[in-house]
């Protein structure tokens, strides 16, 4: 079945917000199996929207309809879709009771236009808003299908979770399920090269690469009659990207992140952590912080950003820093050793580094960075030249960093294994 | 003159990528006075792009159509806008060489399809590609204009930038310019009601909210014959804004942010700062320290995550914690006064919180944080409740720390002048 979006709303054409829910509506369906051809973006416009309808109806299956349904004149997605079916609205009493009850607990006044968003299509299923006052509503006609659906963000994509997937996977024929394998320290054209011969083999399930950040994810979906044999066609695709990428790959698992694999390591094996930060300053350990349960492991960090800092706190010499400069493979380590002076962590990271945007007055190139790792005394230092302007730097350090501590964490435990 | 925008691209079907091109292109268009009523997005289809060229140029004036510009079989957004302005295509001399420079430069072998990227359609203007190999183009044609674009953002941008726009300023009648009000502090729904009576009064400038993260940027733009008359306009209605808002009002400078606002007012008084993070972890020094310059002002930080850190750095007693629990305005304000036992600083900021996900043993709300900010010794707590999940939490308690920072130095500057 042919699916086909049509986003309503003068600020997407104004370009006062990014149109994420096209994103992320087309994960949606095409996660689902739905083959999508076109997508329109059309204005708070009666006779502009009624002509898109009529546009979409003629080439798609199912029409999703994303946006002007509130309270206000300006939304008429609702009225445009009926007065293109013909149907009438009939005023929905939950609904109604509903909007009531959300502008008393909110203690505001309730005007004449709040109705509207009560109307509802006949023959229509309506679908509730739990985190707004709009609801959706699902149409069948003629052998087509119009799904409304609100314009806010998370109203849209709880909607969706709740009732559009469940409908969705109705419609379609067959599951589609997909893994996704994450890794770091590779770049997207070097994944696809070495994964050429396996992306033109394959048709199902396909593999297709995708740039995130400063890693690079490789997504594997396959369609099957049900779930289980799905999951047999992708177990071996899987396990061999998981073999040509060894420890770059850092998790398949949806809901990882790069910091979460970090910490999930530590918290396994008892490893506590620290952090020493220059050019990075707080970034890294505000990454690492991010993660629930974090307490366990990380008590706490420094932000040693002067080099005066780096003297005090780290106890790093002045003619250290005068021969080698504060951002070198030296100064990198000692803040690593000197890290231990207030926290006895097994796992101490240093980064030292110069995000730009100007050079400063020791040649050293903007964009260079040293990151230094020390996993129960064991220290090692590795530098980087990152491109792009000083958030950019800073970003693709903390992610190089938090890379370096996932390996040398991981050598340390495979030599006491072996030792 | 109508726009109209036509992207170009498979993966924006399949959701791989979120279209900011469209966001950054709606724009430029509207910033610059042009009227856009309909945007499409087609996959890399001939017969479907040749549609959608068809009914587009049927519709608006300018054509501008984004994606399909690269060297593989796939791209064919040239070949379709030709097909249907019947217009042939001729080998670009100087674009051939500088593909061939190129590929030299990255020691990258160069296939024959890399070469259908320097074809000319006749009669076009050439737009020259400094950040990638797919030069765009511009045709103007039966009293229409098609304007090619590359899909890569920051060759997107970059091009746009140099040719686009200069191109459409002489097709536009008049000149379109915008101040942005940034402020933070107060909501969206607040900042509109208290500019109610003047949205609705003004026509020419107008008036716009924008809800951004933690901040509210109103956007005042007006339409004149030149620069100097947009001025004009625009002044009182700024000045008005402003007045309406006081403290509120950290910018309206395009480039500012509300941390290099902090950084700025710091370092116009010779005032040096330091942070103390708990539930934050570093992410409010980690955005002062995207300030270029921030090294005058900004020397250490400290991140004490656990009690213990808390009690040896900043020598915070254990029955005050276990009293008032760490997430207390009491250890808010001793994490100031602790920090200034490693730290001199003129501006102490303390952040402690419950960021989530799940609460603790102490019955305190997930969202809980007390900010403390002490200038020239003189400390103050205050105490916020975000809602959202961890990740939404920090980011706010980050942005309101620093909106406090900022009240603060002001309050002490003006004490200082009148006392």
């Amino acid at each position: 079945m042919k699916v086909e979006f049509i986003f309503v709303g003068t600020e997407l054409l104004l370009g006062n917000i990014v149109n994420t829910n096209a994103f992320y509506l087309s994960n949606v369906c095409s996660s689902l199996g739905f083959v999508c051809y076109n997508q329109s973006v059309v204005g708070d416009n009666k006779e502009r929207i009624l002509e898109t309808i009529e546009m979409s109806a003629k080439r798609s299956d199912i029409i999703i309809l994303n946006g002007g349904l509130g309270p206000t004149e300006d939304d008429m997605t609702k009225e445009c879709v009926c007065e293109y079916l013909n149907i009438k609205m009939n005023m929905d009493e939950d609904t109604k009771k509903a909007i009531e009850a959300y502008f008393e607990k909110k203690n505001m006044p309730l005007c004449d236009s709040n109705y509207k968003q009560a109307l509802k299509p006949e023959g229509s299923m309506l679908l509730k808003n739990n985190n707004g006052t709009a609801p959706g509503f699902i149409i069948e006609k003629d052998g087509k299908i119009f799904i409304l659906l609100p314009g806010p963000p998370i109203e849209l994509e709880n909607m969706t979770k709740d009732y559009v997937i469940p409908y969705l996977k109705t419609k379609s024929d067959g599951v589609i399920n997909s893994v996704t394998v994450k890794m770091c320290g590779v770049c997207e054209s070097e994944v696809e090269n070495r994964l050429k011969d396996m992306i033109d083999r394959q048709t199902n399930p396909t593999i297709a690469t995708y740039c995130k950040e400063g890693e690079v994810h490789v997504r594997v979906t396959a369609k099957a009659e049900d779930e289980k044999s799905a999951h047999k066609l992708l177990r071996p695709i899987v396990k061999e990207i998981k073999s040509r990428f060894g420890v770059n790959v850092y998790s398949t698992d949806d809901e990882a992140t790069l910091e979460s694999s970090v910490v999930d390591l530590l918290v396994a094996n008892n490893l506590t952590v620290t952090t020493v930060e220059s050019c990075t300053g707080g970034l890294l350990a505000g990454r690492l912080i991010n993660v629930p349960g974090v307490s366990e492991v990380f008590k706490e960090g420094r932000i040693t950003y002067s080099n005066k800092s780096k003297r005090k706190t780290l106890g790093i010499k002045k003619r250290i820093i005068a021969e080698h400069t504060a951002v070198s493979a030296e100064v990198a380590e000692l803040m690593v050793k000197g890290a231990s002076a207030f926290n006895k962590a097994d796992v101490i990271v240093s980064v030292t580094g110069l995000a730009g945007p100007s050079s400063d007055s020791t040649n050293i190139p903007v964009g260079r960075v040293y990151i230094g790792c020390g996993v129960k005394g064991n220290v090692k230092v590795e530098e980087y030249n990152f491109a792009g302007n000083r958030e950019k730097v800073r970003a693709n350090a903390v992610t190089s960093a938090l890379f370096m501590m996932r390996r040398c964490i991981l050598e340390y435990l495979s030599e006491s294994v072996n030792g």
